[in-house]
């Protein structure tokens, strides 16, 4: 028994083209899979001029998105427009329309979410959205249906592939961060403007849309703690090698025991001996903790045409057989089991910091009684070999301590005279 | 809007106490995720008077599991009772009542997997399987649902806890197969009667199930090419680690250019570089290739009460959610695109070769010219140190060839009379 389900495409650059070229591909292995026939019925670009990277008959073009949802052979529509604003829009009309919407646009869900899926269960109509986290490994699945069972003690993940691709060639090759950044545009890894990428905002977005799933209520991007990749150094890559860590940009979501959340994405020193350390290159990977099912990891490439195209043609049967034998869920459930996120300067971990100070006797007498003034405990010390001009560099771990905490007495150290350099201050995670 | 669901738990060892325990503890979170209230009606045991591993009330449980099927207030069954002539019957007739299934039994569904799911289809009844395979690792839905748009090149898994626990104290102690077997026992990690974790076949349930699920057949046992890890000595986890290479139990499925399928379960020597070879201890992990996603991998505890627990409560809220809005779906879709099993003889991969053989000048001409005389590449040769009476060790690495005739080449070399021990083959993987 076959149904045919007329599908709409906003946005044919590289993961809608992806998306079409992979649905004529493998259309009849996933018709003999689910029952379904997905028919492309119309695709909206903003130029029908534009060249076009895969090739699709040109009577499916039109420009005006708003076609897809007034066309009533389109059941489904799949928002891969890009920017925030518009597809908000679109999506908003698709639901009032009674469409079912597939988005890999994790910009829109992190900000207009709770929204989005407000409407979306008031007009019962099904949002997906797998291919916005991750690319092709299906984390939202996995969170969300497989886990379900689970309180969530931890996620951790490496969640943008252009800054695990530049960091793992500072550590590979000793590169500082501009060149590997040059090395990762050059082969295409980092847009021109790297900016997302690199200052840890796209992957806020994917953590801020885990850990609303996870814990059941929209996380507020202003409540994310947000540390980019540009003021590690090669140096600090060897100092923490040295100590026993990689250095990887890490979104950290969390419950404490008071179930108040903490949403972080910053580079984070991570043992060497964790799984996640060996995570290289452009790939992605989240390592999720269960109260039943413990320790897991997920891994797999996070961007580009075909990984993103796998997780919309996963939504697109998801979405189908929601049409076929509707279900109440919207894709996302909302919970009052938990509370807050708490602020960024009560979040507790330890801490790697990396000073730059006048080589001579006292100055480590002086900084450790700085840090032991405001409470905070030294777990380490070393004076890394180095030929800085005007000051040596001074690398110290720290004990558990708020942010907060941290901030001021990084702060107070800056402004003592024997400090030289501003103070580089990274969380480090012992998954303990 | 809640809705409660009885359900029947049949056994209640290891994993049935275990999902009865994380059900109460987490009861309230999975009814504010999916709206479900689980109420356990019934345990079915074989004896009352056995001692419980998870306090229950003792007016739950009974000994007959056909009690189960005839109360009405039950519509999901769970089966964890272990074998499987009983468990089958238990099955049909649970399926012709109209319950749902939830089971673990990858014996089961290995050998009878197709009555079942027919019976299920004719029947329209949801079987559920996600705690068969690889205990807490959401495979079965990855490989089911989110990858359902890709054609599967090949799936690589670490399956059996057990064998991996043994090969990894094999390789980080240099114990033996018998030792380091004691030692698993003694920490729980094998049975007194480890036949089924050593000997590979309980990996070969499980690499059925995936195997079948990914190219919509039943996968015949008959057709699996299954050996143990009793025959590989820490000898040759060293010479493998000079070759660069780790041993592991891997589970290998394959489909070739013909839409043939191959199924194997044997020790393989697999690139240390390749991220399945630092899955160590009782992990399991599971690399999926798909055509349109490319490489993933999904990692976690293959067993255990707590991970499989986590398993069936996500098949719980699966059951649940199918019974509110029936799908057409029983949990496996056989279609027609992929043809049969290739016999074990015609898998063609790379072999490792470990010969004791007489110390003296002209062997190795022997033997390369036995090998070439066959038709088989020598990739390269090895002869490591060792102190063994009467022979020495010589290793070699071997071209792509036929399993078929790699093992008559084998024969024939342990039939010369320069070959003093039984020739150890391996297969080795590169994942190219």
């Amino acid at each position: 028994m076959k149904t045919e389900i007329g599908i709409g495409l906003a946005g044919f650059g590289t993961v809608g083209s992806g998306v079409y070229k992979n649905l004529i591909r493998n259309g009849a292995l996933i018709e003999e899979r689910t029952g379904v026939a997905f028919a492309v019925r119309r695709i909206a670009v903003k130029d029908l001029a534009e060249p076009r990277k895969v090739d699709a008959p040109d009577e499916l073009f039109i420009t005006s998105p708003d076609d897809l949802i007034a066309d009533p052979s389109i059941r489904i529509v799949i928002e891969l427009m890009g920017g925030i604003e518009f597809p908000l829009k679109f999506i908003r009309k698709a639901i009032l329309a009674g469409k079912s919407v597939i988005t890999a646009n994790k910009a829109l869900l992190a900000e207009h979410g709770k929204e989005i899926f407000e409407l979306a269960k008031e007009k019962n109509v099904a949002v997906f959205y797998e291919a916005a986290v991750a690319g092709g490994i299906p984390i939202i699945k996995a969170v969300r249906e497989a886990f379900v069972g689970n309180r969530f003690e931890s996620i951790h993940g490496i969640l943008n592939g252009t800054s695990n691709y530049i960091l793992t060639r500072m550590t590979d090759a000793g590169l500082d961060f501009s060149p590997a950044l040059g090395e990762a545009q050059k082969l295409g890894y980092a847009e021109a403007d790297p900016a997302l990428d690199v200052n840890g905002w796209d992957a806020a977005h994917k953590a801020i849309i885990l850990a609303s799933l996870a814990y059941g209520f929209w996380v507020e991007p202003s409540k994310v703690l947000v540390e980019g990749i540009e003021k590690v150094t090669a140096s600090d890559i060897r100092f923490a090698d040295e100590l026993g860590y990689r250095i990887k940009l890490i979104a950290t979501i969390k419950a404490d025991d008071k179930d108040e959340i903490e949403v972080r994405v910053a580079p984070t020193l991570i043992p060497k001996s964790h799984v996640l350390a060996s995570v290289n290159g452009v790939f992605n990977a989240v390592a999720v903790r269960g109260d039943v099912v413990g320790e897991t990891l997920f891994y797999g490439r996070g961007a580009g045409q075909d990984p993103t195209s796998s997780a919309v043609l996963g939504d697109l049967a998801e979405a189908a057989a929601a049409l076929i034998s509707p279900r109440e869920s919207c894709g996302f459930a909302t919970h009052d089991l938990y509370g807050e996120c708490k602020p960024a300067a009560d979040s507790i971990s330890k801490y790697y910091l990396r000073l730059g100070v006048e080589d001579r006797p006292g100055v480590l007498a002086q900084i450790a009684g700085t840090l032991g003034g405001a409470g905070i405990g030294i777990l380490s010390v070393i004076q890394p070999e180095s030929h800085t001009e005007g000051s040596v560099p001074l690398v110290l771990t720290l004990h558990d301590a708020p942010y907060g905490k941290m901030q001021t007495a990084a702060a107070t150290l800056a402004s003592l005279p024997c400090v030289k350099t501003e103070p580089l201050l990274l969380h480090m995670e012992s998954f303990s």
